[in-house]
């Protein structure tokens, strides 16, 4: 049995700790199955003195995370200490650098700065490894650039935050607003007391902007990608879109267009037969489609401790193996520089909740704005008769530039009779 | 760069040429994924002068398969010939003992002799490999082995056969009985000439035998597995199942059970709530139960040129990469000699359908079998109303051990007032 792997952890949160807990149960069987032991030397935290519920004495406690880095009884480095940038950063940079291989869980430090460091991983023949950083329960990363390797891929897509799908269900099940539910989940410990990061989309953001570089050879681009969260969405349309035969959810594309590629993190109405649909609570999905494959989903735990570890598990066994890629699948200096989209140019079928006073003529000035800009309707219908009170109008598209459907909600906005900001939502056929 | 990985092929039929198709397509690309080129050097099938539709004039034509084992300018076998006996063993066989990798689809092989050909892989240092035989459209082979390397699995089981549910999926949309849907997909293409293979699960239960392997570390052993197919079923059945809330899909699934392994193939009723009730027509589903990662899903298309033809491949850029692991995820000496569950002692809730005469009595009957062996009725009705002539009563039962259920059927049988043989299915909650 050839040496062992060893490790030096630096974060020992939720993740950190599943990391340590699996290797403490599972180190005969991850020996068995790599043809080597994989055994903790260093470890790294804010206080050493906090109780975590497993055994560290075995391993050597590091004050300072960046110690790690260089250490000859380090051969990979695991980063869970999460931000783009500070010392999670300088540890991975350094790692890199003096040749020990690094396996993160940390999506906004590779959607910021994953091209710098995939270039800084092959200059030292090391692998940058972050399995745990999409959809811990869903080997996507590896089954993206492995799995999938024979094929050009069209579009990757899928639910990649937890909170909001969670979120988005317990408004369905209840009938209840976002703001209650967000309060609820918050107590609950399903969102963080700032929960920004997670509601208005920027982590399923970062995941995106990782799954869209392996899928098309290109940098790593955050900045460019339109996201919106789930903010805007209230009870009223949840039960309105299963109405209609639809369910909301907060849904990442990154599909190639018109020669360039299109990338946009918001919620939108997904048909009730397709599987998605189904894909409820903390669960994620992530749809690829290929050209040989056609279309694949893989579904599971977004988050948590155990689905995150085992991620981080994966990509050390890889090591372990030797199994070492491309950070983005192919070589760093073969990574593009991409063409997005402008998806103003799309073309979907839209969803759009208007909050008006109920009074004659409204309907018809909503219609009139409409056909000025070729807007097809498909469905419109009053929600309530209340007069001059506010009441919901619904409508559904026909097929509509994104362009024109978003010109016309501006001047729905400044309707006197509109009486809040429109929620507009994208229909995803996902044929 | 490294020098090129030399593939030869045998066989030529939908999923060779596919093989073939995407190295031309995509030769550059994929060279750029793997650091190296892969080329296809020498092909095999029965027929030379067929015109498959690809250009073979850059390959060497090698009349008997089995000479392409051993030749020096192929350091990988693709076995696509398929049959778990004959010309596809022995050069297997072959290509091992020489020292070269091998890949193949061949599931019946791998299920029937996979212990044994994992260990001369082994002993040669080279890779047996097998992605395509299972699910192409899925990479559940490497995910199992790979994604959730850190984890003990507990179950894996889904939808294996393409065929099978489509024509389960024709039946519920066109209310039409098996026999004509079966005439249909034939005539379509979608079953065979003689379809027993798919339809009475025997290649489902080859997927399901391979997969239990690797879950649970055990010899492959499709003798041992308990297959029922989908005969029985009819457009009934289906439309039933709906009205109670379940749809009807021929599942395979190996679970750990009292210490040792359950396995078995067969039609079950599965909640239409849960996303496997929308896998359908020719797609398939896996699902996999872990200690870390808990329940995670992967669906695709089963079969057909591109998923098959691209699991081939991404088995082939696997060894191009170097990645080369133990055919069923550890060491071959280390498989277990696998203890099979007696599926007798399995609890679950059942469906069953009885043709019955409608005359007075009947249900009286029934209900006494039932209560004479401890079975809880959830839910009874006879459809129809039709004296003297036979009409079918469905009924449903709370948490049932299967052998009381099987006894309680033979009895059902044996009345004079039952019709036809019971169509019994369990219910898989698989919560």
């Amino acid at each position: 049995m050839s040496k062992p792997l060893r490790l030096g952890i630096a974060g020992l949160g939720t993740v950190g700790v599943g990391v340590v807990k699996i290797l403490q149960a599972h180190g005969d069987l991850l020996a068995q199955r790599c043809g080597r032991r994989i055994e903790i030397t260093a470890i790294s935290a804010r206080d050493a003195s906090k109780d975590r519920g497993v055994d560290l004495s075995p391993y050597v406690w590091v004050e300072d995370a960046l110690d790690l880095a260089g250490r000859d009884d380090v051969d990979v480095v695991i980063e869970l200490i999460g931000g783009s940038e500070g010392v999670a950063k300088d540890l991975v940079e350094k790692a890199l650098a003096t040749g020990q291989h690094v396996v993160t869980a940390n999506k906004a430090l590779l959607a910021h700065h994953g091209a710098a460091l995939a270039q800084l991983a092959e200059d030292n023949n090391v692998a940058l490894a972050y399995e745990a950083a999409v959809a811990g329960g869903i080997p996507i990363i590896k089954v993206m650039r492995e799995g999938f390797a024979g094929n050009a891929i069209h579009a990757v897509y899928g639910i990649l935050n937890g909170t909001c799908n969670y979120m988005l269900t317990a408004m369905r099940e209840t009938g209840r607003d976002f703001d209650v539910i967000l309060k609820e989940a918050q107590e609950a410990g399903y969102a963080e007391a700032d929960p920004s990061f997670d509601i208005d989309g920027i982590d399923a953001g970062h995941k995106l902007a990782l799954l869209s570089a392996i899928a098309f050879g290109v940098k790593p681009d955050f900045e460019s990608l339109q996201i919106e969260g789930i903010r805007k969405i209230n009870a009223t349309d949840i039960r309105l879109a299963e109405e209609f035969g639809y369910r909301i959810k907060l849904l990442g594309i990154a599909r190639r267009f018109n020669g360039s590629v299109m990338q946009v993190m918001e919620p939108c109405l997904v048909p009730l037969s397709n599987p998605i649909a189904q894909i409820e609570d903390v669960y994620n999905a992530v749809y690829v489609d290929c050209d040989s494959v056609e279309t694949s989903m893989l579904s599971g735990k977004g988050a948590g401790e155990g689905p995150t570890a085992s991620a981080v598990l994966s990509d050390v066994m890889d090591l372990a193996r030797g199994n070492i890629l491309p950070t983005f699948g192919v070589p760093a200096q073969s990574l593009l520089d991409p063409r997005w989209a402008d998806i103003g140019d799309t073309v979907s079928c839209y969803y759009l909740r208007l909050c008006v006073l109920d009074k004659p003529g409204v309907i018809a000035e909503i219609s009139t704005i409409l056909r000025d800009h070729d807007i097809s309707i498909e469905g419109l219908s009053q929600h309530g008769r209340d007069p001059d009170q506010p009441v919901s109008v619904v409508l559904t598209t026909h097929e509509t530039r994104r362009r024109d459907m978003q010109k016309a909600c501006s001047e729905f906005a400044n309707l006197d009779s509109v009486l809040e900001e429109p929620c507009l939502m994208r229909i995803e056929a996902l044929s």
